[in-house]
């Protein structure tokens, strides 16, 4: 590998600024949307009697040949091009001759990159939703295997109340969710096709734009043709979308990390995800979810950067906006593989029943419970039970016992106010009890936890 | 002014812990959204007969009561309460007593102060919707004043072609329109309530979340109450909706600035907005586009804070988010302020006709006119075209003219393929005809941006 | 409370504009800074003959009066001032009269807010400074008791190698050095004096800036006077520099959450420092490291902040650079309460021993060392060493026990190549041996802890 | 080119996992700094009798064979390494057999990262204060040529008062020498080596640090092997410093951008450093500063990204970490790009000095003057002299001239306090005595300018 810094030091001043200014080795990315976009532009010429059909022909055709080329691996990108505008545009020309030339008629630059940035946005906001789909179906499915498996919730990473795992599950599935419907609505705000716009005031060709935007999947052009060329906000979206769903990864990857520690053993990785040490034999490392953890950075990274590009640029196109498109692909191409792999990862992780179940006993989960029964069945106001309930903690503490494990008199023995309490009180801090009791809509019970499984599953149905 | 952080430095560690814990002094902002829950999560306890109707209405009109105290500033806010939350049901019992004691059954500060949040977020999407309206309004005014008074649009900071100044104001329209549906977007898609999901797993009260859902004006309860808890999205998305209608607002802001200068005079600010030097008597200075400009810095900052504190963080709440109010309040400050004064700014400006249609004159705007003249009426392809206008600029320089002011026999002479040109070229190089030929849909002649005035109008009275 | 943000919208255009534009509500912190660069001005003015000494006499009386004023509270504070500058200048003049006018002779805002900004900055990275020796002398006392207590040493937040609990202290001692070093650094490198820059340009006056330089503390004058009153590299640095520290102390404080955990209990929080629930009466809540993790996001925010205000801003001036400030006081007041608390929380941590130790014996923590005795001992390469060791742990595995209580026989039978080992191995195994192996420079053995120990103690001296 | 994020999505499970999981594909930018750690490692372990001489030569020259064949593109790269160090060490092995299996005796990966990565930063470190040098001279150089030609000098992109063109370069020289300080900083508080350090704790093999600190170049080991294998703070400090260096690129490039502008023309691109549009053939676009503005995006997010991953990571190392290099890659590629063009674009501009001094005659930029005379001549408190002024300029602006054009009559004319003034007070209007008179220290007068390039041209020599 030739260093690649030490390289550019080395270069002539031409060829540096070749490399400075051209966009060709990023984005080429864009190669199918630009060929997408220029053979719906020539169509539409035709139509209009701007192109013959005989040019508009040769032209479709050899910007397939030209995809071909590219797909197959026979195209040689350089810098030269400057960009995949020119790279395709250069080709075309070399192979259909004169109507190659006829093609940037009644376009720009500057509306050219729009489209095809912004349909290449468009194309991910709808992959990513499938994928957030996918991952979603199996925490439903592992969500539906626990309904019934206790795991001690935690507020403060502190044990706050008995849970069921199928429970913990749901709440990651709210938030993928929630991602879903943010990918979906920015598609949604975000499909107008800017192509027609040409270089920032529209164009004196008879142009039919409500075509180009129909043929290329849009709902219809955009109002402005200013706006156009400098409106970088549908990439700020898909930036800002990302973030929060990996911001929402990095959080899973956070308990998956934790559950797999000594301390805890709730779940094992599958031996596919987790790896060894380089120097210590024993170990198992959780690599997969600390890099899913650590790949929050880079996203949060890149929309901070775009916003920086924009902030103060004047209308209408600058130079400045090429530097969109690098952290747009990069967060993409993150949060495709992390969503990729974190689905595999909750797919095949091991979930340790006999361990999670056994930390509930500590921590006196049930101890609102005593709260709660004091509230409904003695009619106590909520914070004298508090107070009440902290005696019998510190009675279970003395004894070494978990609250769920003291038997009647211990705890009518704990306060003055309990000495005739009822003896249900025990049923009432049995753990498996107290996670039932929690039966409120979109809570903990077992019944609860169904229920929200099958609105899961009808909307995975029809979304 | 004691300096507050010497004077921590003094404080004995019991204070300064107390400081450091409370957020009270700044989440006594949600103390209007904390008095609506608490009242309606009254009225539903009282429904499902956990509250007496005595009961509840010595709780609501206690209520009512703190809220008159707060408003009209005889309520001490003190660093003993720790929160907003524990400062008003602290004073609602010294005020109604044992019932007092009894309003926070069936809920945790968890869901209550997730609600109170997500109330005030609701407002402030709504609020801001209707600033952005004014100011969109304004814009629209603006340009329907100037729909063919010419600028010099352009790209890169250079003069390209030739706008008319209304459809230079409807670009921003359009970011703004933009702006408008990202907030209404956040508010349809957070407006779900959190109340009672109690601390993490919901509640074994018989509660109705659809009923305090409904009073609360929410669509209905959130689905799983451990989501429900450590859930800021909706935070997020407001921070985000602002900081990209701020990178709006700063784009603005650097043209206001740049047409101000002595080099452009574009427009001049109105005095009141325009202010003096301290030290150089002769200036006036554009400092409020400025301030506008750099504001953007604070809002990309509160996002990236909570960005932060979000990530890693494990299931279900921790302190940690008690960090997430302060950048919202601020943020939603700023933008409140900004559009305010922008709106304001926009309203009064002096647009200084003559000097943009005299600066239409530098640059050879109607150059692409020629071109696209040959490709239209000469059937040329439009690369040939570019450089055989490449001729014509050349000429006119030689000249000292701009392309726009060349004779009929000047464009001949420039190059051999236009020695025989109609002379309806010479019409075509006319900078309001150059301006009024771009009237393909989006683009700028006076015919187009007419009509995009009108869609406002229309949107306006609509939205 | 009158909610703020619907004020801003009640209030007259006039008002709203004062509140935008003026800075005097949060660059009164200033106050000190400002009195002192006024007088050092007042002080050179007169030796260089532009004051009379009578002169110079009223208005350094006056300001300390002001001085007085501002600290005893009697100060009003108004937006009419719009800032600290001119609120000083205006009572001073008011008390004084006509030499209170001489007092901005030759200088000019510009240079003024620079240097009051700078020697605030200047101030804070001093004591700043101070608060790091003293978290840092309060590690190297936990670390002093610990340097024989055995704590399970982890990468991946899996078991690795066991560690003295002291020298896992000495890692924090010594990223909070660096952070002194830093804050040092930056002191040297921004100790130059923008007093009498004027506007952008120097002044026509004879002034001495040397003298007001050295009465300021300063090194110098500023080379440039129209970068000197645009820099704002200084206030980056300590933005940047508090964000590093910050970042240290999310890790401690992340350290400080999971050892409080029930999974852990390698440490508890002093009673002061864990905070109860609302709702949860048994639960006690880390709440304090939770928040000083929660804080990184202000700090980093408040940096990206300055970075976007200070992004493509022309020379020299810009109203832009207004919002510098409003962060780093904020910056700065949260890492003054946060090493305050932090310091506080580390002296008074409950270190419970048994468990860290009984850790210790989870997850084979002394393979790496048969591995070693492998290479040291019997000369085999460190690749076969390591395969030859998995072997023994899975027997371990098998035994059901940690590898440090396995039986020479047992290690024996566990690969062909061990048949013959030295019984040594046993002694080698062993937890505590291990930890006392890894005696390089730097390494965790009780004598190597000892002497970092030695090497901060003389530093702290010295610092 | 196949479509590299679609691919993704078609791989096995296991190849997407290794892409996940591997760094090779960025991190062989370390393969230089792994060999010469490498080298230095096994040049120790010969030294203290771990290695023979046979087996450390065969080491040592078996690295430089691998060294070269990466050199000269022989080295095939595959995903199966993993990392940089498995792909040097396997090949190794290849080569010379057993004793490349000894080389990784006594070290661990994550020391072994640690010490390429800060070598790797130390080495950027060093070459980009080379550039800055370069940089710096060439503002110099033009400094040196315009010492007397007038520029107007702006506050509020408004102008302020007259400065030579010199000085305002030397504005610029002045950042770009604090950021030479900061990376100079940097190296030295960072030259200290982590090998040894091993996994996390140390090591029991008998090494010696101190040679290969100073074999690498380093000033001494550092003192705690924990926190050396997770500290990347040298790290943050280069992003750090690349970002506030890439954020004074941003200001001059700002400046080009403006001054290339129809409306000031103050300099010209030369042709190489400006562009053409693919559409409007009059255009020559500054492509070049527009893109070196927005490259600020970039490094900013590269900054914010560590951070992100560092926040809350617990000791010692966590995979996490792998996140840190490539943003450092390609921060450290783009101001080494950046700074190379920059350079080039200084000094091949076009400076238009006679657009320069008419620009100066717009504004009354020796307003200013007309006050300071007042109060030295007149001995008139500041604030009245200002007011004075504010007469005299209404006055020129009703004559439609500049202040500096004005005849003694007019002036005298404008204010009965002037109806004597001394005739002195022509010349001191006059707008290159304006800009001489500016002669205080760091001042703008050409007498000051030439000072300040003498002090930099010593600087130059010595750094």
């Amino acid at each position: 590998m030739p260093n690649q810094n030490n390289q550019i030091l080395k270069n002539t001043n031409a060829q540096i600024l070749d490399e400075f200014n051209a966009s060709i080795m990023f984005d080429k990315e864009l190669y199918a949307q630009d060929i997408r976009g220029s053979i719906a532009h020539s169509q539409m010429l035709c139509k209009q009697g701007i192109l013959t059909k005989e040019e508009q022909e040769a032209i479709e055709n050899g910007l397939l040949q030209v995809k071909d080329e590219i797909e197959s691996g026979k195209f040689e990108f350089s810098l030269a091009f400057e960009d995949i505008h020119m790279a395709v545009e250069s080709r075309l020309t070399e192979i259909v001759g004169e109507p190659g030339k006829r093609l940037h008629t009644a376009r720009s630059r500057n509306d050219q990159v729009a489209t095809d940035f912004r349909l290449y946005v468009q194309d991910k906001n709808e992959s990513i939703k499938e994928q957030l789909k996918e991952l979603i179906s199996v925490f439903i499915d592992v969500a539906n295997k626990h309904t019934t498996t206790l795991i001690p919730g935690m507020t403060h990473l502190q044990h706050a109340q008995p849970l069921n795992f199928g429970y913990h599950m749901l709440a990651y599935a709210n938030m993928f969710k929630r991602d879903y419907e943010r990918f979906e609505s920015s598609y949604e705000r975000n499909n107008y096709s800017p192509l027609g716009s040409a270089a920032l005031a529209g164009t004196p060709h008879n142009i039919d734009r409500f075509l180009t935007s129909q043929t290329l999947g849009f709902i219809s052009p955009t109002a402005n043709a200013m706006d156009s060329v400098s409106d970088r906000d549908f990439a700020l979206e898909i930036l800002f979308n990302i973030s929060t769903s990996m911001m929402h990864v990095s959080r899973i990857a956070e308990e998956l990390i934790l559950w797999s520690s000594y301390e805890f053993q709730f779940v094992r990785m599958s031996d596919e995800y987790a790896t060894t040490s380089s120097i210590m034999p024993q170990k198992k490392n959780p690599d997969v979810p600390e890099l899913l953890r650590g790949k929050t950075g880079r996203v949060y990274g890149n929309l901070i950067s775009l916003f920086t590009v924009m902030k103060g640029l004047p209308l209408a196109y600058n130079k400045d906006t090429q530097e969109d498109k690098e952290g747009v692909f990069d967060s993409v191409k993150t949060i495709e593989i992390s969503l990729k792999i974190l689905t595999e990862v909750i797919k095949t992780m091991i979930v340790n029943v006999d361990k999670m179940e056994a930390a509930c006993k500590i921590g006196h989960l049930s101890a609102t419970d005593l709260a709660d029964f004091l509230v409904q069945k003695q009619n106590m106001p909520f914070r004298t039970a508090y107070y009440i309930t902290k005696d019998v903690v510190s009675k279970a503490n003395s004894l070494n016992k978990d609250i769920s494990e003291l038997s009647l008199d211990e705890i009518r023995s704990a306060n003055d106010e309990l000495k005739d309490i009822s003896e249900d009180i025990v049923m009432y801090l049995d753990l498996r009890n107290s996670m039932n009791a929690r039966n409120s809509f979109g809570g903990t019970s077992t019944i609860q936890t169904v229920e929200q499984i099958k609105v899961f599953e009808q909307w995975l149905k029809k979304a």
